[in-house]
């Protein structure tokens, strides 16, 4: 059994929780899984010695499916202290010695292959029943102002219907609203300038549809991660971390993309946390110029699908 | 009287100024143990039924200076759910009903009477040295932009010496720049709105002053709580809950008041956290107006002291 | 016939600028012309020298109409010039000294009587038609951002009729939305800042109407005055200067109030420009603190209408 | 050579930095002047018809100096309406049809070869001195937000030496601080944006330093033009209108520019403002895609210099 059963086209294919389904669901996942090759080479110039923080190994939800070490190298070689983060990421922190800096790994890791999953029957929890690990997820941060945006989230989407639908409704204004590009890259541009500019990169998408949900009552939170390009029509841009976003509904977090809004295959997650600043990939308290960047996420052909 | 033996552990006294003065702050602590009576009474008018969380529960880190029972009391009557919110508070929660809401609340704590403690040998810690816990503190949020401040704060305090003497440079300076004014309260002012208008209320001047110390690599907190007029000329305006900030240096959190800026007594904390969106006293997610407010935080003469 | 006429209730009254009315609209100007008693009395605490811009003569437009001298006197004497800014209006400079200074004045104006005007038929002129002279009014201005807004604008304006009845449009939508109180007033708030927090004063809702009649390319501009309390409900605050605007349809500027959304009796212009920033009643170029502020608008009973 | 006898009135000739260089001057004027041919093919893909207003004419204060006709022609052919702007700008106004749009223009006009002037005994004029039609230049617009960086420009530049000097410390510091970068363009930054960001195109440095002068009670207003590359390094990327900024000293308008912050050769002004706003090549009230851009300044070899 091929990889090129990656082919069929399922990009709204809804995977239903129900207990029904969970035989078949297997049996599905058994066919399709898949090994997925990460890595990245990143090369920073510093000045001075800058303490930096990364967010680039698994996140360890995903540790179990790791079929290779997942160890940042550098070049230098610096002693690399690991903890997870008060968000529950994998962190690295390390003393970037003055001059040019290399971060590299490269892991692999096995992925059931099926595209994020679709819950339709996914329900709005009352503010007053959720986790409280969960609260924060309602409130404003730093690129998500829920305060400035909780009137237009309220004429937009409050008579959409309540739960999965009204989530993918935000999803889907942001989308239809918003023009992607590169060339609107600006990392100071918040939920408020997306809506105001209506131009973005994947991760002004996101905040904005945080923004909305938690405006609605709705815990979201940022999610980055690998992107995984599988099964889909290539990207002619080179490959890049990304961003999503989970919403809380029901009695999880679930998968949500507004800047691509599609069902996709092969995401990996590295972190999450309230928005993109507690997401950066990398974080350098000092200055550290970024000079390279390449990230890999490929299926491995035929590896495992052939078990 | 057995209170003073509690407070052997009090955190704050934990760390001396220098050795030689051990002997006479202790004494003085001996004499200055005092009673203080806290207390609110806050009603809203509420529009359909609407989830309220509430941080007005003195600090875990207080709770055995408690002389009385700390319950928030409801009227009416409702189901109150308390729990440690992530950022290690003492949060309740409850669904307050549609009409009017009372919170209201009575207790007595020991206080060492003692103004908040300087330490000028408190040295400023490594990034890559700093406990993970404390890490999400040099980070932006919603009201502190940090991003947006870096290269002003870099230009006002770069050359200011290390350590203590940087955060209370910190604090001279936006002391002296912010004019205070109720009337200036505007709950979506963020720490770059302080800096531009240059007048606010207490929060305003500890989100510009926190921004600034995490410009500076110098984490730092959000702190509200009873401010505790002890000892101090009286102050016009009713009383009400207040705002400052604690610094992270050594190996510990500070107390400083960048609107005041001055040592208080009797400071009785409620919450700590990013910022104001963290530690509002109370966040309703629905419609609910605030009606009345009452405050207060009074020694209680004689109580203690003679003993 | 006497003042009383004044009560008559018509907030919604419409004279219809059609030739068929022409001469009822003459009569009924004639029975209700009216004069009002217009007067301000303004004091500063000056710091140093202060160079001091005012409009607080009445425009231009209205000069024809004074029945006394409009001269702004000041305490201390200091010499006046007097010219017409690049807006049209009537500006005033002086050298305030230091100390004290007191800006006063009272004159007499005689007024039709009639509210503001409503001219259904009005309609939008293409951009291409406007008189040169309107085109800066569909830019961009301090508080009125029309880049930010545009998007909002089209959502939620573009279906409305053409014409008078999409500027009404505009003003029913912010009228409805923003919460007017005193204690809301901020002085940097703009048009955005309007949408987002949806309270203001009057500025505030002007200045979000004019920015999405601009967005809509229906020129707009910033008027201050004399409110003109004349025939309404006595408001309980102290009398101030007041803000409205104006629209350009048809062959002419329309008075429009998205703060009030009535038509009034009796308002007096002052000035007009792109925003707030444009219309100040006074600016000062330095340190004075306003300690003082009266105004006056008041109907002088029976002087004109008995005539 | 009949060109140089109108160069006797032109107003960069009236004032000489000091009595001793004047004649030096005059003699190397007469080597200098040149001739520069200004051109332009723009291209824009509308939907709808779409009215469009241009500046792309030369600045009437330099319509003496031109050689051939400064017409702009359309593709398709559409009627064409030329108006002096309220700013004193030659503008055009079209009703572009749906589809491709093509403007373009070749033309030559005489320049002195003369750099910027520099006049150190320029001196700041009290405002209340100042020409009434130069007042608007203190105040805030859409991209200077004078009332929010008055504070940050009195600490600043305060202390720096009055007049031309204190302009040009506004430079140095913009120049410095601000880093250049065409991947920085964003259409909605302001000068706030700029001071918090620290980056930015051309027209980013003048807004921040336009303001800075508006807070110190320096009239500044924006400029754009052609640069003219003349006698500089050739710059890799492709030519583009360029943004300066003129402040008023003494009894004119001075050209600066905190972006290159050298005096240049060969400036040829299109249009001046309060900022971008007003002063936008062209301004499309509808959707106009632009989708090429070229502009020429190229210095015709000889032509005049050998005279």
């Amino acid at each position: 059994m091929q990889g090129s059963k990656k082919n069929v086209k399922h990009p709204s294919y809804s995977v239903v929780v129900s207990a029904s389904h969970l035989r078949e669901r297997r049996l599905w996942r058994f066919l399709t899984n898949m090994l997925i090759r990460l890595g990245y080479d990143i090369q920073f110039d510093v000045i001075g010695e800058v303490p930096i923080v990364t967010l680039l190994n698994v996140h360890p939800s995903r540790e179990k499916d790791l079929r290779e070490a997942d160890e940042l190298s550098t070049d230098p070689l610096v002693p690399i202290e690991s903890y997870q983060d008060t968000f529950g990421n994998h962190a690295c922190r390390l003393l970037a010695p003055a001059g040019k800096l290399r971060l590299q790994n490269s892991t692999l890791i096995e992925d059931s292959g099926v595209p994020d999953i679709v819950c339709l029957d996914a329900s709005e929890v009352p503010v007053n029943q959720l986790p409280p690990a969960v609260m924060p997820y309602l409130l404003n941060s730093r690129y998500c102002e829920v305060d400035l945006l909780s009137s237009t989230a309220a004429e937009l989407f409050w008579t959409a219907p309540r739960g999965w639908a009204r989530v993918q409704a935000v999803c889907d204004w942001v989308h239809s609203k918003v023009t992607f590009g590169y060339e609107f890259s600006n990392p100071v541009r918040t939920a408020l300038g997306v809506y105001t500019e209506r131009v973005g990169v994947c991760r002004d998408f996101q905040h904005l549809a945080i923004t909305f949900c938690r405006a609605l009552n709705i815990p979201a939170r940022y999610a980055t991660g690998y992107l995984g390009d599988i099964g889909v029509r290539l990207d002619p841009n080179p490959m890049d971390f990304s961003a999503w976003f989970e919403a809380y509904l029901g009695d999880r977090w679930w998968t949500f993309d507004a800047r691509h809004n599609v069902r996709r295959i092969g995401r990996v997650l590295l972190a999450t946390g309230r928005d993109a600043t507690d997401c950066a990939i990398t974080t350098s308290f000092g200055r550290a110029r970024l000079i390279s960047f390449k990230v890999i996420s490929d299926e491995v052909q035929g590896a495992l699908r052939t078990a």
